[in-house]
């Protein structure tokens, strides 16, 4: 059901910088529009494997529905899927988020969030780190893709690679949907940059830890801040830096 | 006019993977509430550094408006950026683009792009890579950022870091129509993906080479191949891989 299958990868002809040909691979990247009630919603760009968790991640963190259960059905077919509610809701207007561009969640939302005050040892992020090494596939042999992974300790409960680092996030949250997987005692990874929205998304999982290989925005630090979130980034090889939450992590 | 002056790094306390305190920099990331005739477009997460130039940008390649003409005027107040256009329409529904969620530019919109034929020598690559990695700096302070330039030959003609790599092209695309900067002789650069939106953008300013650090999605490809766009990706130092237009690129 969560994957269609398509292939991520693309093998291309190149032209080096001393004029040589070379073969590459690259991501793909289609079109996936998503209708709810037969209202147009988006169409995402995406690396096109997990099409069911995407829209399912999308509506929720678009706040478009509130929870699963509000779903009938759900029909994948080429480029478009279809979501159909049980109560049958006009959204009218859409409106979209990523890159920093458009944001629809925001932290009125999160009244009754309180962060899992979830301790985690420096051992276990080095380790998490190694392993998650070993799982980026599709950015391995193509590049071009951001990763997210849901933890729970050392191990990797879900990793997902997408063309755009909201579409891999809210791919995750689609698969934590699904699965009835709770927050609190996970940790969420991203190759991407934790920026405000990226916070907010995270936040709305529940989850308390957010690890990145990348940086941090000041508003994001100061979101994290809020509401007690350990965040933790330029996390790569047995290095990283801890932006809110020190308290959290046990030197062992 | 364009630069509102707005401080875009700010120094914060962090704990190293040692348990020890240090002090970093990291970039600002504010939310900038676009109004067109008194309707809310969109809300962009952004450095903050360029709020005039992004909007424009961002209207352009939303569609929302089709010429810098139409703009009666502008007024930015703290977090808000008030547009106000000639023929005072009214836009009803904002969609928003950007990392993959919500492509409101299409190809159907291109019927008239003939990508110039711009001849570019692998040495001008190599020295304007050399002089790019001389300029970001919020980059080399903070972390956190894309950065964009719209370059001539070697020459650097606008560069631009923000939080989100299609905030930085939207406003490379708004300083371009300030300035009536025609694109036919320039070279467009980024550190962000080359995805499919990306080649478009980058299109509809009537620009014909392509230039990024990072990597290349398949359909990013393919939409280059078929406007005659020159795609270079994986460019750093004194290396590069030529996508797409490969003809125009002498080996000297």
């Amino acid at each position: 059901m969560i994957n269609a299958g398509f292939n991520p990868i693309h093998s291309v002809t190149v032209t080096d910088q001393s004029g040589q040909l070379r073969t590459v691979q690259v991501a793909s990247e289609k079109p996936l529009t998503l209708f709810m009630n037969d209202d147009k919603i988006v169409t995402l760009m995406t690396l096109g494997t997990h099409p069911k968790a995407l829209a399912i991640g999308y509506l929720i963190n678009q706040c478009l529905i509130k929870q699963i259960q509000e779903i009938q059905s759900i029909h994948v077919n080429h480029e478009t899927i279809q979501v159909t509610t049980v109560a049958d809701e006009k959204t009218h207007c859409a409106v979209t988020a990523g890159c920093g561009q458009g944001v629809k969640l925001s932290f009125n939302q999160l009244p009754n969030i309180h962060c899992s005050k979830l301790k985690i040892q420096k051992t276990m992020i080095d380790a998490l780190l190694y392993t998650l090494t070993q799982q980026n596939e599709i950015h391995r042999q193509a590049g071009g893709v951001h990763s997210c992974a849901l933890c729970q300790g050392t191990e990797i409960i879900a990793f997902v690679e997408d063309v755009g680092r909201h579409n891999a996030v809210d791919t995750i949250a689609g698969l934590m949907w699904l699965h009835n997987w709770l927050g609190f005692d996970k940790i969420f990874y991203t190759t991407g940059r934790l920026t405000s929205e990226m916070v907010m998304k995270v936040a709305h999982l529940g989850i308390g830890v957010l690890l990145s290989r990348s940086g941090v925005t000041y508003k994001g630090i100061q979101n994290a801040q809020e509401i007690g979130m350990t965040l933790i980034a330029h996390a790569k090889g047995r290095q990283f830096l801890i932006f809110s939450g020190e308290k959290n992590v046990i030197f062992d």
